[in-house]
């Protein structure tokens, strides 16, 4: 039996949810909704998707019509909407997941398949967290429950804006610091792995491609390098690029995310930097790439199956997932 | 009988023109070559295509080797480089492709498939001309043959980099305008088509996405800017976007063609902006996008066909290879 | 008797106003005015300038305040405000300039040094017309005041946003062009000479630093390049720069006014390539730069003493301004 | 008895330090040198300081004769040139001071003020650090010397290229980490200061303005916010900004310069955002801007000063330094 899911909010996000849906196969895509008609929605039409809008007047209805429809709704409207909208989910009984954005009090759980996946099954409703969040607990959430990690300290430098929007906001030859210390990131992470000792300051940088984390980190005994990267190669969302390869920059990582095939481009995986993973007198240095449009896409899957129960090993779900997104390819 | 190409250089072109062989149901792709062996050729040969290197290493030979197996050699290596390849294809007796980079003499005939197709009939070599070139002789070759178009003055915004590249030598904050007027444009469209008077200048902008022009020409009479609208809608190979749809900035059109599932979300569409096209007393004013990565792929496509002599007709090529593209989707 | 001047707005264009009004010998800047007290005002405070603030709460009094003890005000406020602070000189008598963002019917008159200086003399008030405006009055007046310029046609490159304001609504990675055409400088130029046959398209790009313009123009007879050379070289507010010095992108050029000690690095003169400069067949093709922050200081300057009548010679206040400024030294 | 002084290279750094050198009562600008005669020079010629140039053709003669003429050359030159140089000034018995591109050997002594004054009486040559190990060393050093730090973990965000060079190389919508770790910094500060336990990690942007850095320390004992701050704004070379004052970002820091008439809008200090300084369970969180350009200034004329030995206290150097380079104003 497939789980019928409807997408509700067709952005950054949203398209490429409903595309990810598309691809597996105990899964189907009953529509999308959104506010706003525009080209983003007309590509949705042109490939067949069934269409909701809030005006009531897409080809399928309103976004009632599609809560009614779904056995799911992904809410991936702006921060803030979702929250509202859950009353509406709430009431006619559809499951929900919704993004980073919110707040964790608005699911009351929130969710990365590495370790939330078991306490999500047959619950009401989660929330993905954030890219940001995600790459910090798929990298140090591991690290810890490897027993390894004391507690990390990060410097997260964050693309102004995505590429699309480029025109409607960006910062240009400048550094825009988060004034606040820590940033919201740390604290987003315990509400997944509360065990996790983790401060963050950010930075706007004038760039679209993604995110990327500079850490140092003290470590549990005295690892070795290779106990490190064991560690983080173990997970299939997290990938190592090499400079050496002449993937050193963020852009000619993307070049090969593209050249991979993969739909816009989009890198699932943490991308670490292979040469600058260092392990030293307890200390551990690296850094990595987020791709801030691409990296919880995944996880939304795993969630849409943890949710609906029919697949209780959290495991079984994520090579799933991964299969179906050519993860295991990159 | 299908023509067997092979491609040289595996580059940001080389690529291209490789994956989009493999969509025509009357070409095969029988190998990549190159000099270096890189993460891109890594995913070429992970996607199970035969690799040929310059130093014969390549699991299928050498550059030499790949020529003797084709029909006809794709040549997208650097500038200059090309030029020199062309005396071993000569002495094989393999027909060749080389790109706008070289030199018209380097083949004798330079191509767009609007004008040139007929005249590159069974020839043993073609140029296609650089992206630029292309996207003048599509726009303003399509008014001169309609009678419309006394001259042409542009100016050019070109992108520093390609994406890939943008840390190999960009510029940063500022413009960079060519001392020389006119810029190479006007005299490689004349290549084509030697009735344009066209008159170009060029400055490098620090944006990687694509080249920008705008417009001011003489008419021959009074037309209306809906006759020299339905002369330019004729074209296939030239889109019209709408800043009212969103689609304004050259970002926002790039995320379209993404969203469309266009590999590497390459635009091979001229594509102007509906609400700038302006016609009044005799006088055109118009700006168009040119994605410098794909616009030339269709082009080489169809010189493929032209050089091969099997299919006769122009417009039966460039539908063919449009179908293949999605060209018609955008 | 030194002219009282007072600064209304003191932004971009208000703090140099205000800083060139303090150079010259017979002006006396009484204050600079504001709504907001923040860190520019502060260093205003810290140089001894009187502060007259809207709360009244300045240091000297209230914006009415100053307007009454001036003997003229320079309006720097954002376009629309100014336009609304009119009625209050008006009613308190005070003559006043207000900048380019303004419409014409605002003062009733434009201005320009070189062509306007005359009809401006013991004027009320008058507009001192947009950089891109300026510039062009300045080249292409000066072209057709020699009888040589037929008609021009030109491509504005805008900087997207001044340096300081670089992260508060930036453009990254992209192009937006004018989605209409004309864009408003041709129309605006002919408000201060109405035989200008001007034609703009205009694009943002995603730098700070100024604007450039690149044009193609039709001639009368067949001037050499020298002629129209000499035409643009007699003006002092037109500089010629040079690739082959070094100064070919607008980079350097900034870079050279702020070795020269310009007062933040301030272009007051329209920088035209040398190298580009070309003429043949009757036609013009160039390319300069526009520092948007600085084209408009000496004219407004040379505005004020127009409207106080003192010195009836533009010339001479032309001279005057340029000698206070350095203008000779670039 | 004034310091007679050369400077030797008239780029970023040695049109500063001329500059710098004309404002102090104690020295005299002997001349500049260089290997070319560019548009850089000709800024110097006009402003009538003396030239010598490789060639001997300077109006002033060879770089040689610069030596003998002076007291000390400050070698400005680039990475490798200056170490080159040295050679000769030993020769001629002439002191010197290179820069930070240099290694320690160079001169056998690496200098900031705050620590290496005294050490660098009456020797016959120093070497001023980079711009990042300055603040390093102003900072952290501070701390240390004050017995509250025990180690800094940094990130450094380093702008890609100069504003007058961002057309020669520049990245564009990337990043690129520096694959090794740690960088260079943390061992260059030990030069200085060899009881810092300092490790950074570093990685360019796409920005011209200067550097910025993100700190996590340990701190000795459980210092107060206030005691850190204490510190930290004893030294007239740090100061503090604040976002609540619009001047979070590094662009608006440098319009701030400008503004206070620093020549070439040159930050001197480095410039902490207030509002980020966080001090909490023992632990210092921390970012400050670096311009790149202008930091070493006024450690270079210290430098002078120390090498000549007429000023034995280094505190007394620093104020007359300060005050001549209105460091106190900021």
């Amino acid at each position: 039996m497939t789980i019928r899911v409807g997408v509700n909010g067709y952005g950054v996000i949203g398209k490429r949810v409903a595309d990810a849906v598309k691809l597996q196969t105990d899964m189907e895509l009953i529509g999308v909704g959104d506010v706003a008609d525009d080209w983003r929605i007309g590509v949705a039409r042109a490939q067949g998707v069934p269409i909701y809008l809030a005006s009531g007047d897409g080809s399928a209805g309103s976004l009632e019509d599609m809560a009614r429809a779904a056995d799911l709704v992904i809410d991936c409207t702006p921060k803030g909407v979702a929250a509202k909208n859950t009353a509406l989910y709430r009431q006619l009984g559809v499951k929900f997941i919704v993004q980073g954005g919110e707040k964790h009090g608005v699911a009351g759980h929130s969710f990365v398949a590495d370790v939330s996946y078991a306490s999500a099954l047959d619950r009401h409703s989660t929330r993905v967290v954030s890219c940001n969040t995600t790459s910090i607990v798929r990298v140090f959430g591991a690290l810890r429950r490897a027993g390894l990690l004391r507690r990390a300290r990060g410097t997260l430098l964050r693309r102004a804006l995505d590429p699309w929007e480029s025109h409607l906001g960006g910062i240009m030859n400048t550094l825009v610091p988060e004034a606040h210390v820590p940033s919201h990131q740390g604290p987003d992470a315990r509400t997944v792995d509360p065990a996790l000792d983790v401060v963050t300051m950010a930075v706007k940088v004038p760039e679209t491609l993604g995110h990327m984390h500079f850490w140092s980190a003290d470590l549990n005994g005295a690892p070795t390098r290779e106990q490190v990267r064991d560690v983080l190669s173990a997970s299939p969302r997290i990938a190592f690029v090499r400079e050496g390869d002449g993937l050193g920059a963020i852009n000619a990582v993307k070049e090969r995310m593209l050249d991979l095939g993969r739909p816009r481009g989009d890198l699932y995986e943490v991308a670490i930097l292979e040469e600058a993973l260092t392990v030293e007198n307890g200390e551990l240095f690296c850094t990595y790439m987020v791709d801030n449009q691409a990296i919880v896409i995944p996880e939304t899957i795993d969630a849409i199956r943890a949710l609906m129960g029919g697949e209780p090993d959290a495991a079984a779900s994520m090579a799933k997932t991964n299969r179906a997104l050519a993860i295991a390819a990159a």
